[in-house]
């Protein structure tokens, strides 16, 4: 188990010196990363795993994809970096490129450095445009890292950071198998769900909510596929109370769910949409809003309030283009679809059939969750939201083991690899998961018993 | 006047689809920058201009410095990307580099994408160490453009941003010029400015207040260098009440004031420090919170409850990696403080001489401000704060037209090439500027007659 030589330094340094994100720090074991390539990486000792994560749903094509690369390479050499208040070239084209994914009037682009940041100041806008303070978000999501994004998301990260003054008013969502609303199918979920949203717009009362925000799907919070017709009827639901709709594709856009946007095959168009991760699979950090006529207008005259020194940051827009571009040449969202269609559905409706641990599988594209359960009558999850548990750690341990790098989150196994994985290496995936679960079927086994 | 082709369509697609930071969209007119090398950028009409900005006082090492692209280059074919959960090498040797430049206990970082999120999660931080919410930062100051970075900030652009429930109450911080204290000297002005402080904790209650935050230098709020003792008196009141001091090096740090940072020329270790900019010129986006024992020790066994995807993105730590490294090779750090004493220090004390528009001029390194006057006994400012006026967009027309691209806010030109600035550029500028002010000497004549 030794770590080559610059592994070891990595690693040395890394736990003197770099403060990791959502961890207590005394306690953390990093694996050393030392090379990618495609679906894979390579740790520091020589091992190659799987990425079904996409890290953090981020490399939607994949590592080191060749023609993106030496976009990087080449506008590295001719302009890093130009202040926001300029114009440049790549910048203009990324927002074209864009834009022309984008359903309906999105036509203009406020870039970011990445998601929380676009949530930022999506949830600004909409509350200068209407005028009003509130936010409607919903339990279980995810919206970024920074104190008003930690505050809309539904996580159980929020609570350290919350302190009652966000202006942030949480509802809920369809998700059936978990289902708030007593519902026993999708539609009635679906109406359910939207009964209740209305419910909280009329006792928030509507004068006061600015914006509903919301991911297309929920993705870190368990890829929850909203039933069809939700996401138009939180649509008609905005539009009748004059509130501004926000949808957050960080995840899901840019060919995750086997779209571009995934909002749009909803035929749904918000005023705001806010994206990150797959615009250019995060290669160099960037994010932005989608902005709609009705927000566009109110700032033409107005000066937005808002802004930051790396908005529309050439490294960045050029490694957006070359990532669009290269999507559209090499049917990478096409590939997505049919992967999630063809492969992966098919592949987890086995593992749901073979292993009792398996409580759900749900998703599109290439994500989805596979919910752990103690128990399927009773649903009892394997781990809290939010939380871990040995069961859980014993499952990426073996993963890892096999050689597959997973996405966990509380009692789920996220299978999320890039939207460029090939069927035989997404099947590789599958036949790892089959050994992992058959080891969680036997520590459910014991625990039930013990 | 014609721009040249892919000049005019930079331009077009950019008023289409590029939505501006701090901006009114209708009326802008961009400049649209094709190239850029050393102290210089080319616009849309192959004029070059003389980079007195640094874009936003980011290209400490100027512009496409050839070793530092190259890293860019060598790291984007070698890993761009993985998630802040991994450990890397070039994130690793990033987080050594930088800690190794930062005064006393500052031993871990934290990598963000930018200032704003640094700071958001520096006061995070020192909220949850103290337990107690309120953060105090400066009058006149700037800290980032998401929602409780725009709170933190001390200029008009959070008044569109705050609701009253940011948790932050603002001071006065020494600014002799234009003295809140009625001092006369800095040694009165320093001492005032610190009894003024220790009231503000007093009132509010120190049990209360879990940071102050402050710019080593106010940046874009003025260049109001503080008078010696000013940071070590605020660290001593802070240790008084427990409270955590987070200076804020995002504009100052990694050579701007001729240091690595200007708090460890004044002998302060703050509790937490926060950069970006400068730690790799902006090449790729980066930011940070370097972190002392205090704070390191509360989340050795509780989690921190923050994070984002891209914290200690290798391309950008690439890039920090080399910025670090050519700094210390070609001795940038003493380059931009040899600048600021031989060239700058001198030649804006003569055009304070000759230009009867000047109130004052103040700073070091090439970090300086020309505070503009239309009166130098009322010392009355030819814009407000905040604002802009006729005579102000006149002298930044009139600069461009002679070759020079400044900083300007309110009623100042800031004087910020990069710290690789050659002395005939900063003369070249500096004569420039000369002219400039005769303009501003005029407009003033005429605005005092009508």
């Amino acid at each position: 188990m030794a770590l080559i030589d610059d592994a070891a330094r990595t690693y040395e340094l890394d736990r003197r010196h770099v403060f990791h994100s959502w961890s207590a720090q005394a306690g953390l074991d990093p694996l050393v990363i030392t090379r990618a390539a495609g679906s894979y990486v390579w740790d520091g000792e020589g091992n190659r795993l799987l990425d079904f994560s996409s890290q953090l749903v981020n490399t939607n094509i994949g590592h080191q994809y060749p023609d993106v690369v030496e976009a990087i390479v080449e506008q590295a050499r001719r302009l890093t970096t130009i202040a926001p208040q300029h114009a440049n070239d790549v910048r203009s084209e990324a927002a074209r490129l864009i834009v022309e994914r984008a359903p309906g009037d999105l036509d203009r682009v406020f870039f970011t450095n990445g998601g929380a940041d676009a949530n930022e100041h999506a949830v600004r806008m909409a509350r200068l445009v209407t005028g009003r303070p509130k936010v409607l978000s919903r339990y279980r999501s995810y919206h970024g890292g920074t104190q008003t994004a930690i505050n809309l998301t539904g996580d159980p990260r929020r609570f350290p950071n919350d302190a009652g003054n966000a202006g942030v008013v949480h509802f809920f969502g369809p998700y059936l198998y978990r289902s708030h609303f007593h519902a026993r199918t999708e539609a009635e979920e679906c109406e359910r769900a939207l009964a209740h949203l209305e419910q909280v717009i009329e006792l928030e009362g509507p004068q006061t909510v600015a914006a509903v925000l919301l991911e297309a799907i929920p993705g870190t919070a368990g890829i929850m596929v909203p039933p069809p017709g939700y996401l138009a009827g939180v649509r008609e639901l905005c539009d009748r109370y004059g509130i501004v709709l926000i949808i957050d594709e960080v995840m899901t856009g840019f060919g995750r769910t086997g779209a571009w946007f995934h909002s749009a095959t909803e035929g749904v168009v918000p005023d705001l949409l806010t994206f990150a991760k797959g615009v250019n699979s995060g290669y160099v950090p960037l994010g932005g809003v989608l902005i709609g006529d009705r927000i566009a207008e109110h700032f033409a005259q107005r000066p937005y309030p808002g802004g930051l020194t790396y908005s529309g940051h050439p490294l960045a827009c050029a490694a957006a283009v070359a990532a669009i571009t290269v999507m559209d040449h090499d049917v990478v969202v096409e590939n997505a679809l049919g992967i999630g269609q063809e492969v992966i559905a098919p592949g987890l409706a086995q593992l749901a059939e073979r292993h009792p641990s398996v409580g759900e599988v749900r998703g599109l594209g290439v994500f989805w969750a596979i919910e752990l359960v103690t128990d399927r009558d009773t649903r009892a999850p394997v781990a809290p939201t939010g939380g871990g548990s040995p069961i859980m750690a014993e499952a990426v341990r073996t993963a890892k083991s096999l050689g597959l790098l997973p996405f966990t989150n509380s009692n789920r196994i996220h299978v999320v690899p890039p939207c460029t994985v090939s069927p035989q290496e997404a099947q590789e995936g599958l036949d790892i998961l089959d050994k992992v679960l058959s080891r969680v079927d036997d520590l459910v086994d014991e625990a039930n018993k013990g």
